[in-house]
């Protein structure tokens, strides 16, 4: 399984597999494919710059790359106390009277109150791209489309290619028009930020949109070698994974408080997610959980814009991840959570993949030729 | 291109073609594929029994198969008279409200006007059975999942298969448990009734659940070639197409007076369709229009349940389609439509699809042996 893509990024297999998990990244860029570190939950970019430290050690000189999330047009600014004053009540009011509800207890009075995440901010994204930028990298991408044109230069300069993610064919031409060198044409089915048109549909129009130009890599659906033939198929040169990688056993190695979330994961059919705006404050696909249902129900106020979603929800993410409770789970993921059903070693979905990908050809060579 | 499905249906291709237009479907079964007559739109069924004569006479003896809309449990029967009883007066004035501010005028007193579409009907859809099967039919299709086990019983007594739609695997396992013998999996990005998890995740999860023991189909997104190349990769035996017919000269036949809705077709994008259930009640894709939008205003009524919402909105479909303004059509189509960019001949669009499944097979092969 080898594409052009593995040329372009040094890599043995055209996967790409996103991640907020320095265990995780570090075991796709050693098993062939290329490990890309989520940077949304680092508040300071020094706690950035150890993890990518422990990333240049344990990836055996295999290539990896980091993901921030960097919106083009510069957003509200400001420190996390400035935008809480954005905040209405209402909101607040809300999120607490969900909690009791949902019999998610306070945090401990002890517990240090972890900000919330101000990886949204575009300043905190530029501060992830200066310090990655001192590390091996060889990817950056942006979850939310082109980065400002300074940057996709700044990343240029350093002779690191800048992934951006596009759910629609004219997004996809503006990031290359913008100087972007890989487009993730990400589809409805996908977890975390998505549009409306499904793979099916979206990556053969953003292939033939800018696929002569730049790499196309498919998102949203993929975690099984079959999904990966099909992207193939499709036009992509490669595919781009998140979802499967959070049933991982080096999951746990970062975040051992997860267990919670990798049973409710691992429990999920593919009907059990949910496309909506309480994570962020733009439509972003999660695991349809009592949490997520409350913010259906006829009392609930409709979620705030970004930043300010993610910044009122954040202090109840800490709480609902203290609690443990598989129902009461909040996280991104696709549609395909509902071939999630054990926790497997990085290595083992790898290869698994690869020999589902050769099986899948096989298959439709004899297609072809009956 | 070449699978059991052929054997099974005695198909040159793995490609089955639905349509409303018995000049459509016919060109489909002479192409090599299997034309298949949507019969929702005869409320007569000697109306039925023609067309199928018809079919009979200029399908050069290739295997047709017939569409049936039938719920598996018997909704409210009785006339359109009766049932346009529980149509609410709100309903009623806000159809005509909208049509008004849409510009759309009122047919001409001389216009003979049609009755409602009653093929939603148990009892209309029954007769559709009884007529087809005095036909030389090779499948009867239930687009709304299993038929009545007495009518897959009767199906069977002639020697012909059933084919049913499921959205989810475990309706493909209850189709496949009633008798059913070839499942259609219908990912969210197809037109008309359409569920929400998206073909790239739907197809191996219904392949592995039933695809040991029926044929399993890809609808849904499936269009071209390369489409087809990744439904049979995740595992189809074959595709279910739709959209893609729409758009070519033969529809024209039938449907004359189409033009307007081709013209809106053609201009559309992949963006440019909405889910639905102002259609029938239940959700289902269309072409996002002016009309569709109405309904999504603040001050639109909640859609009907079925068979209601289609009694109510039949006038005004005929009015729609006589006043032919292409920004204001009421049409079923998929997220495919974004690629239907010009009118085509049948056999063209089947000719261009096995190239370019050819050309994606042999693309795979060298990605695989890299």
């Amino acid at each position: 399984m080898r594409t052009a893509l593995c040329d372009t990024l040094g890599i043995d297999l055209p996967i790409v597999g996103f991640t907020p998990s320095q265990h995780v990244a570090a075991a796709i860029s050693k098993a062939g494919g290329l490990g890309v570190l989520g940077c949304v939950r680092f508040n300071d970019a020094d706690e950035l710059d150890k993890v990518l430290g422990w990333m240049d050690e344990n990836t055996d000189g295999k290539p990896y790359g980091v993901d921030i999330v960097m919106p083009s047009k510069v957003p509200t600014e400001g420190s996390s106390m400035d935008l809480s004053k954005l905040i209405p009540d209402e909101h607040k009011a809300f999120v607490e009277r969900t909690l009791a509800q949902l019999g998610v207890p306070e945090l401990p009075e002890d517990t240090e109150e972890r900000a919330g995440v101000l990886g949204w901010l575009h300043s905190v994204a530029r501060s992830h791209v200066e310090v990655s930028l001192k590390h091996p990298i060889k990817l950056i991408a942006n979850a939310l489309g082109s980065p400002p044109v300074d940057v996709i230069e700044q990343a240029h300069e350093h002779g690191v290619p800048v992934a951006a993610l596009a759910g629609k064919a004219e997004h996809a031409r503006r990031h290359v028009d913008n100087g972007v060198d890989i487009v993730v044409a990400q589809g409805y089915e996908a977890g975390g930020h998505t549009g409306e048109i499904a793979s099916m549909v979206l990556l053969p129009e953003i292939a033939d949109a800018v696929g002569r130009e730049v790499p196309v890599l498919a998102a949203g659906g993929i975690g099984s070698g079959r999904q990966a033939a099909a992207a193939l198929a499709l036009g992509a040169a490669g595919v781009w994974t998140g979802s499967i990688w959070l049933t991982t056993r080096e999951y746990l190695e970062t975040m051992p408080e997860s267990q919670a979330v990798q049973q409710a994961l691992v429990q999920a059919t593919s009907s059990d997610t949910v496309r909506t705006r309480i994570y962020t404050g733009k439509p972003a696909r999660l695991l349809k959980t009592r949490w997520t249902e409350a913010w259906s129900a006829p009392d609930a106020p409709e979620p705030l814009p970004m930043p300010l979603q993610n910044l009122l929800v954040s202090p109840a993410h800490n709480r609902i991840h203290a609690a443990a409770d598989p129902s009461v789970v909040s996280m991104p993921v696709g549609q395909i959570v509902g071939r999630m059903n054990d926790v497997r070693p990085v290595a083992d979905v790898l290869s698994e993949m690869v020999a589902e990908f050769d099986e899948a050809v096989t298959r439709m060579v004899s297609v072809k030729q009956s």
